[in-house]
C-alpha cells in the first residue's frame, strides 16, 4: 500500500509499505479516510526529537475493512475514530484514565505500527481502541471535526480538563496552533466565560475568535503577560493552557496563572518549568498527552450535532502523493493544520 | 519582651525585642502560649537560604490581650490559633483559597514581624487571621495538637488536598519529619486506605503507624520506588505527598505516584522536578505553602475531640530561655519538632 514514510529530518516521502494484515484476533484493518499532520510530527521533521524511519503519522478516520476474530465493539463497514494511541481499557491505568501508560498500549506511526498517514492501518486492540461513529451520510464539516477528535481536540480538551477549567472561569490559552484553538474551543465547552487567545496570527485569531475567545493578546514573553495580568486585573487566569512546550511558553503560562491554579499542559516540554516560583504562588501544572479514546465518545455527539466544530483547524489539503507539501506548509507556518485525503467512506 | 533573635545561620539566641503594640486598627496583641520550631527554619538555620535577622518564628497559639478597634471576630480573652501567615480573607486570592498571595498579608518571623518564638505578637488583620478556639480548660494534648494547626499539620492536610487524596487510595508520603507525619495523618482523615510512609528512624516510624501509615519503607532514592512499585503492584501511588523539597526526593515522589496523579508538593522546592517524564505519564503536582486559615476551622473540631492529634509530632519541649537547644535538636535531628513554652492559657 501507499504511506508516508520518514526517513530523517526534513524527509517525508509518499512511499510503500506492506499491506496491513490481521495478527492478533483483537486487530482490526482500517481502510484510512482521513489523516492528517500533527504538530509534533514537526519535532521530528525538524531534527528535534528522535523518531524511527518508517510508518509515521498518528491521527486518522477510517472504515473497518477486517476484524479479528477477538473484535467486540466495532464491526466491519463502521466508520471509526482513532485516537492516537491504542489501548485496552482493561488495565488499572486505562481504568484511572491514564490511557497513555497502558502496558499492553503503544503509538501509530512509530516507525514499526502503522501510521495514519497511509492507505490503511492495522489496529491492535482494535475493540478497545477505535471509536465507532453512529449515524451515516455525514457532511464533509462533520468528518474533518472527527478527525480532530484523533488528536488535537482531545488534547485541547485535555488540557482544559486538567486545569480543572469550569463555568464563568477566566481562561488564557498559550500557542495558536491546532491544539491551542482547539483548547479555546474546549474551554469555552467547558463554560468559561472570558477566553484570551494568546496568538499573533490573524489567520489563527479569527479561528480562535470563532472557537470562542473574548480577547486576543499578540504580544509574548513578558510583555504578554503583563497583557493578560492587566485583563484580568492583576489576578491572572482561572485556568492557564500551555499549549506549545517551549520554556518560554511554559514559563508565560505559569506567570500568567493566578495563585491557587493549575497550568494544563499539553505541549511536549522542552525545558524546565519555574518551580519554586510556581510553588510560592501554589501554581500547579497537569497534563500530558491526552487519554483521547476516554474523551472521544463525550465529543463525538457534539461533532456530529455541529456544536463544536474544531475541523476548523484544518486549513491545508492535500493528498499522499503530496505527503511532503503536507508538511511543509506546516513547517513553514503557512498552514495551522494540514489533512491528508486517503479515501472515501 | 523577651524573644528569639536571629543573627545568622547557626545562630539563634534569646533576646530583647519591644513590646508590641497595637499600630493599626485591625491589629491584636497576642500573649504566645505555646510556640515551636519549623523545619523550614532550619534552611535559615543551616544557611541554605536567606532570612532577615531579627524576629524569627512563624508558629503559635496564645491569648488575645488587646485588640484594635477595627477587630472583628476575636475578642479579649480569647484563646487562639495563628496560621503561619496573616491575610485578609477578602481578597480574590484569598477567596480563591490562595491566602499566601493576599496582597495585604505578609509572614510572622521575618526579621520585622515579630514571630511566634517570644512571649507577644502584634498580629496584623487580626479578626481574618487568628482562629478562636472554642470552650475552655483543653488538655495540655489539645494545646499540643492546636500548635500543631498553626503550620504542620495544616501543610500535611494541603499536601493530601491538592493532591486529591480521597476514600479508598493508596498515598504515599515521602519526609518523616513532622509535615510528613501529619500528611500521614491527614490523609488517614481523608479516607485513605493504605498510607505508605517513607521513613527511615524508629521513633519517626512510630508516629506515622500511630497516624495512619500502614506499612512503612524505609529506603531512599531508586530503592524506595522499587519498594512502593512492588508494594502497589507495579501501578505506583494514587497520591505521592512530597514533604522535604529536595532534588531527590522530589524525584521519589514523581516516580512513584501512578499515571495520571498529582504529587501534593508542600516541601520547599530546593532542585528541578523531573518534567518531561513526569509529562510523559501524566503525572502533575500542585502545592505550595498552605493556606491554613482556611484549614483551620475544619481542623479544630477534630483537634478538641480528640479524633486527630497532631500535636504527637512535639518530642521535644523547651523555653524561650532555651530557644537555642530547641534549634540544635532539630538540626541534629534528635527531635522531630520542638516546642517552646512560654506562657500558660
Amino acid at each position: 500500500m501507499k504511506a508516508a514514510i520518514f526517513s530523517g529530518p526534513g524527509a517525508v516521502e509518499v512511499g510503500q509499505r506492506p499491506d496491513p494484515v490481521i495478527q492478533e484476533p483483537t486487530d482490526a484493518i482500517v481502510r484510512v479516510v482521513l489523516g492528517c499532520v500533527c504538530g509534533s510530527d514537526l519535532w521530528y521533521y525538524r531534527g528535534e526529537s528522535p523518531h524511527a524511519a518508517g510508518s509515521i503519522g498518528h491521527e486518522f478516520i477510517g472504515v473497518v475493512e477486517q476484524a479479528g476474530t477477538g473484535v467486540r465493539g466495532v464491526r466491519v463497514g463502521d466508520l471509526v475514530v482513532a485516537p492516537f494511541i491504542y489501548s485496552d481499557m482493561s488495565c488499572p491505568h486505562c481504568l484511572n484514565g491514564s490511557t497513555i501508560s497502558c502496558p499492553a498500549g503503544g503509538n501509530f506511526g512509530n516507525g514499526t505500527i502503522d501510521g495514519g498517514q497511509g492507505e490503511a492501518v492495522r489496529v491492535p486492540l482494535a475493540g478497545s481502541t477505535l471509536v465507532p461513529v453512529p449515524g451515516s451520510a455525514h457532511s464533509e464539516a462533520v468528518l474533518r471535526s472527527l478527525l480532530a477528535l484523533s488528536d488535537v481536540m482531545s488534547t485541547g480538551h485535555h488540557a482544559a480538563t486538567v486545569a480543572g477549567v469550569k463555568k464563568g472561569d477566566t481562561v488564557a490559552v498559550v500557542g495558536d496552533g491546532a491544539v491551542g484553538l482547539c483548547a479555546v474551543l474546549a474551554a469555552r465547552r467547558l463554560g468559561a466565560e472570558r477566553i484570551i487567545a494568546l496568538s499573533r496570527h490573524a489567520g489563527r485569531q479569527q479561528v480562535a475568535r470563532e472557537f470562542g475567545a473574548t480577547d486576543i493578546v499578540a504580544a509574548r514573553g513578558e510583555e504578554a503577560v503583563q497583557a493578560v495580568l492587566e485583563l484580568t486585573g492583576g489576578i491572572g487566569a482561572d485556568a492557564a493552557l500551555e499549549c506549545v512546550g517551549t520554556e518560554q511558553s511554559t514559563a508565560t503560562a505559569f506567570a500568567i496563572a493566578r495563585p491557587g491554579s493549575v497550568v494544563g499542559i499539553v505541549g511536549v516540554p522542552h525545558g524546565q518549568p519555574p518551580f519554586a516560583q510556581a510553588f510560592f504562588r501554589n501554581v500547579g501544572w497537569r497534563g500530558g498527552p491526552a487519554p483521547a479514546r476516554i474523551y472521544i465518545p463525550d465529543l463525538l455527539g457534539e461533532v456530529i450535532d455541529g456544536a463544536i466544530n474544531p475541523g476548523l483547524v484544518f486549513d491545508y489539503e492535500t493528498d499522499l502523493d503530496h505527503i511532503a507539501d503536507a508538511y511543509r506548509a506546516m513547517d513553514e507556518r503557512r498552514a495551522i493544520k494540514s489533512l491528508v485525503r486517503v479515501g472515501t467512506v
